[in-house]
Parts: structure tokens; C-alpha cells; sequence
């Protein structure tokens, strides 16, 4: 195992990003220079950023680096899909501690090369630091639209649409954490015999360890020629993003709980830890998926969309944010309690 | 004094970027959705990133935290500047361990909006998380140009020019490093008392607290109608820099010791500690001067240019990298003594 101090900054940049083909025609300049160099004059520039650390974001017990250099690129595609725009550039930097050898990073870097190539992205900059602890990753993501979609243009009767289903990344955690746990309570001698109970919750755990960004979806919107009024990517939670598009949109909502998307795996592992499913659809986090709001007119072009689901409606803003329960008999007010960073009894997890 | 989790990751930021004004008409959409959006038609748009950890790249015992958000700023700006550009806007991400507190964050986030100020970019976007350890910081600086200089462009005989004086900050540095060692020797008693010995220092102390980006050079070299053949920040030192521009050249280069500029407090500072006041000024970094190259035809407008130094000349690439020392005697092949974020022998700091 390569030391990283082997290298030296320059030579292990050059090292880990040499084989990272140049794919977008904008791009003018990628990594080597002061900035990188990008011709964005053809539309809008979105760009978005995220902090990842290690032990608040992830926890590399579970989580192998290859696949956390892939999440750590497509959380950041998200957001840019989110604004009905297409990523194009994304920038890199980390921050290491001794413990890293060269290999963990060629790993990270065969996973940020999986998600460029899915995605079409070019990595074109960022920087590599010592750390005096854990492992720090920053992501910039830049992509371009001809008109992106707020969060603020929602209208009352407007319908509220998600995509994909909700609650298994977070389901998925849960099962990590828990198998951990009980990892950690082993004798040392039976760790290396150790298996994790993982059978039939396969969707959980890639749904936690390898998302994916809905490029689809803004694709097919595209394609019909849906416009959103509003659209968020939904990664601390339902209630946290329809709280956000109410806010910012200066208006209200009602979703209903049995049109809230959930998979089996997801139901299933809320019923073993003894969850209220619906708590973890609202409330879970790291979904990834996109929540966004459509003028009542596009209802059948919605309606013939695979993988969207009408959850409710936009209301005018004095009504407040509420969901309507299963048996249609209660209002429950909608609360954002998604993942909140700085608090420390929350041990969910968020990006 | 306010603990960071009685607010809650979007009302903290609120609360911290509420009063950051929007400068730029390219800026649409600052912070508050999935992206901030840009209109970056009129140019090539210029993109550079730079993480800062704790304990690596700055100490808090003696960085104030409002120094360190302007320091933050403008290392990134250097870089912009360094491409011939124009900055407009950064974002910022921030992890913080819980030793933080409210009224630390403002005090970042004054220096932040100091150095938007001065420069004239806008805060549009970035991210706050809790850290497990020290504090994170991360910030991507986006600019435009009509036509970018790179590190590649210099050709045998262009003349090598310097902004502004080397080695200050370094020599800054260690100056803070001494001190505080000598803090650390007292009794407890005796630390209430203790005042550190600057005087006559107050210009190192600046270059490494408050260091500035030369955007005057930039403008100035417009306006005389100069344009560089390669140009970058001094931000690893001297000798470091000078190797990029020959190795992406494909050029050597011979610079004259007796043309460094050296500011006279450095020079003191380098023979109270025992320092070649040359290495000092080779290897120090943290400069944030411009180094660049211009054809033999701009000799005497650039020379008319008050603040830059002409140190030598491009040469063929053959003819490898060196410095010619004082008496003319002897060359020294250059090399880059540069902080290595890696090398934990070496405690130069480094952005």
C-alpha cells in the first residue's frame, strides 16, 4: 500500500485524475491550471455545492470508498436536476488523514469516475489537503439551463408530484446501523466469521449506499413538455421539501398519506423496527428523488409519466401544510423534521 | 452566546447571509434553492476551489475568525485573478464541531462579507454542517474572461515579472509560531499577562492574517494593453510556481537571486531566525503575488508598471531552471521546496 506522502500534491493529483476523459465540448480547460475554464454562454449556469464529513455523512464501517466517491458526486447532480438543468463540470477536493493509503483513493476516484461517466460530467478541478482527522470531500457541481425551475412557483390547485418512492435510503441506514451494532457486541473472535442479515432488503441497502440522480425524469418532463412550476430534490425529507416549496412559494399544501410512495422493502423494515412507515416517508431523508408541482392542465400528461406519483395538491397559503391520513378522517400538520446537522440527538443521516 | 443547533441548518444561514447584498447583475438566484443560478454569456466563465481544515491550514490560536473568512475569500480570488479574470461569485461551505458558537460563525461571516465587499462577488450559495472535529471550510470562486492565460503559454526569452514582494508571509508565520510557543512555556499565572512581540513586524503579520489579491495588476496590465504569455499566484512559493510554467511551457527559465523583491521586514525577520533570506523568499508561500511571463517586446511597459519586478527570463527547455545567484558565480537548479500537504516533517503552511 502506496503512502500517500509518497507523492506530493501535484504528482497525486495528476495520478488519481489522468484518466479522466474530457466529455463535455464546453469544457476548455479541466484540472492543471489555476481555475478550469468552461464556456457556459449557451444558457443559465447552475451551480451547487456540499460538505461531506466523515462520521456526520457517512461512516466508512459500511460505506467502501468507491461507492462513496459515487454518492458524493450524484448527491450534487441531484441538485442540479433539480433546477431542470443538465450537470456538466463537477469540481473535487478532499481533505485526508495518514490513516488513507493511495489505493483508497484510486478507489474514491473509480467511483467520481463511474458517476462522471453516468452522468456525462467532467471532473475538472479541486484540490487535496492533509487533515488532521477524518476524511473531507467538497463537491461543486455546475451545469446549464435555458430556464431553471424555483422552488417559489407553485400555485394553488397546482398537483404535487414525487418521483421514484420514498423512505428505503433511510430504511437502508437503519439497517447498517443496526448491523453494526451488533457487529460491535461480537467476540473478537467471531468478527471474522461475522455476516450481516442483508437477505431481501437488497433495495434498501442501494438505495443508502448507491443513489442515483433522476436525470430521467427532468429528461422525460422535458420530452412532454412539462414545465414544473416548483421542483426540489428530496434529500432531508418529504415534509422538510414541501415545507420549503410552501415557504418560498407563499403557499400551502395538502398530501395524502396513501398516495405517498413506499416499496415493499421499505414497509417491510419500518414493520421490523417497529416505524411508522409514513414517519419515514415524511421524515427520512437522502431519497434523492425529485418532489415538484405541475399546473392542474398537465394532470394527463403527469398521469401517463411511469415512476411519478400525484401525492396532493397546493393550496392557498392560510390553509398550512398538512397531510390528510389514510383513513381520511385527520389534518395532520406537516413539520419539517428532517435530519437537522447540529443537533445531536438526531442520529439520522443526511447529505 | 448562541449555540448553533438552538437554530437549525437553514435558519442559520439565513441568519448568517441575510445581509449580503447582490453586487453582480449576472447573479440570478443567490443562496436559498437547490442552485444558485449565473448568466455567464458574456465570457468564458473561470472556476477554482480551495478546502481549508483546521490544524492544517490555519490555527485558531492566533487567526482571528474574521480574518480567516476574508483570508478565506481572497485565496480563492487570487486564483481568478491569476487566469486574467474577473471574480463575481463564490460559494461557501462551512463544517463546524460544536465548540463553535453563533457569534463565532458572525464573525466569520464578516470577514466573508469584507472580502465580497472589496472585491465586488457575491455570496450565492454553499452549505453548513456539523463537524465531528475542527472547522472546515470550502469555498469555490467563479469569474469570467474574455481570454484566459494559462501556465502553458510562456515562450524562450519572455521576461519573468513579479508582483509586489515574497516571503512576507512566510516569515509571518513563524513569527506567530515562535510566539506562540513562547505563550505555551508560560506559567498559567503568567498567560493573562503574556503579549507577544510584533513590533516592527506589523507588515509579516498582515501578509500571513490578512493577505490580498492582486486585482490592481490584473486591471493595470488591461489598461497598458500587456498581455501575459502564462501567469499564476504565488501561493506555494516561488520556485514551486516557476516549475509549473516551465513544465506546462515546456520551457526552462534563469531568474537573478539580486532581483527578488524582499520587503526589509522580511529580510530582518529571515536573519533573526537564521534563514536564507532567498529560500525564504523561493519557498515560502502563502504570497498570493501574481508570477508572470510576458514577450520581450513589453519591456518598457512593463517596466513603467510600479510594484513589479522583471527577476529573468524564459529559456529554452533544455536549458532547465535555475536561479543565478548574487555574485553571478554559480546557478542553482530550482526546486519545489513548496509546502507538501503530505510531508509531516515540513510545518510550512500552505492554501
Amino acid at each position: 500500500m502506496a503512502e500517500i506522502k509518497e507523492y506530493g500534491e501535484f504528482a497525486l493529483i495528476e495520478h488519481l485524475t489522468k484518466s479522466f476523459p474530457i466529455r463535455q465540448s464546453s469544457t476548455l480547460k479541466g484540472v492543471g491550471d489555476d481555475c478550469a475554464v468552461i464556456d457556459a454562454s449557451d444558457g443559465k449556469t447552475v451551480i451547487t455545492t456540499d460538505l461531506l464529513l466523515e462520521g456526520i455523512h457517512f461512516d466508512l464501517t459500511y460505506c467502501d470508498m468507491r461507492l462513496l466517491g459515487y454518492k458524493s458526486v450524484v448527491v450534487n447532480l441531484s441538485d442540479v436536476y433539480a433546477m431542470m438543468a443538465t450537470p456538466r463540470q463537477i469540481t473535487l477536493s478532499l481533505g485526508l488523514s495518514k490513516r488513507f493509503k493511495v489505493e483508497d483513493l484510486e478507489r474514491f476516484y473509480e467511483g467520481v469516475r463511474g458517476a462522471c461517466k453516468t452522468y456525462g460530467v467532467d471532473l475538472v478541478g479541486g484540490d487535496t489537503s492533509a487533515s488532521m482527522t477524518g476524511l473531507t470531500i467538497s463537491i461543486t457541481a455546475i451545469g446549464v439551463t435555458q430556464e431553471p425551475v424555483f422552488r417559489s412557483g407553485a400555485k394553488p390547485n397546482d398537483l404535487i408530484c414525487v418521483s421514484g418512492d420514498l423512505g428505503a435510503a433511510y430504511m437502508g441506514l437503519q439497517l447498517l446501523e443496526r448491523e453494526k451494532a451488533i457487529f460491535n457486541q461480537q467476540d473478537p473472535a467471531d468478527k471474522q466469521e461475522f455476516k450481516p442479515k442483508f437477505e431481501g432488503r437488497e433495495y434498501l441497502l442501494e438505495r443508502q449506499l448507491k443513489p442515483e440522480a433522476r436525470r430521467d425524469i427532468v429528461a422525460e418532463l422535458m420530452e412532454r413538455g412539462i414545465r414544473p412550476t416548483a421542483m426540489l430534490d428530496i434529500s432531508d425529507g418529504l415534509s422538510s421539501e414541501l415545507l420549503h416549496i410552501c415557504r418560498q412559494s407563499k403557499v400551502g399544501c395538502r398530501i395524502y398519506e396513501e398516495r405517498i410512495p413506499i416499496d415493499y422493502q421499505t414497509a417491510a423494515q419500518a414493520e421490523e423496527f417497529n416505524l411508522n412507515v409514513t414517519t419515514v416517508a415524511l421524515s427520512g431523508g437522502e431519497d434523492y428523488e425529485l418532489l415538484f408541482t405541475v399546473p392542474l392542465a398537465d394532470y394527463e400528461k403527469v398521469s401517463q409519466m411511469s415512476g411519478i406519483r400525484i401525492i396532493g395538491h397546493i393550496t392557498d397559503g392560510k390553509l398550512g401544510a398538512a397531510l390528510i391520513t389514510r383513513d381520511g378522517q385527520s389534518e395532520l400538520t406537516l413539520k419539517a423534521q428532517g435530519w437537522n446537522a447540529f443537533s445531536a440527538e438526531d442520529k439520522s443521516q443526511g447529505l
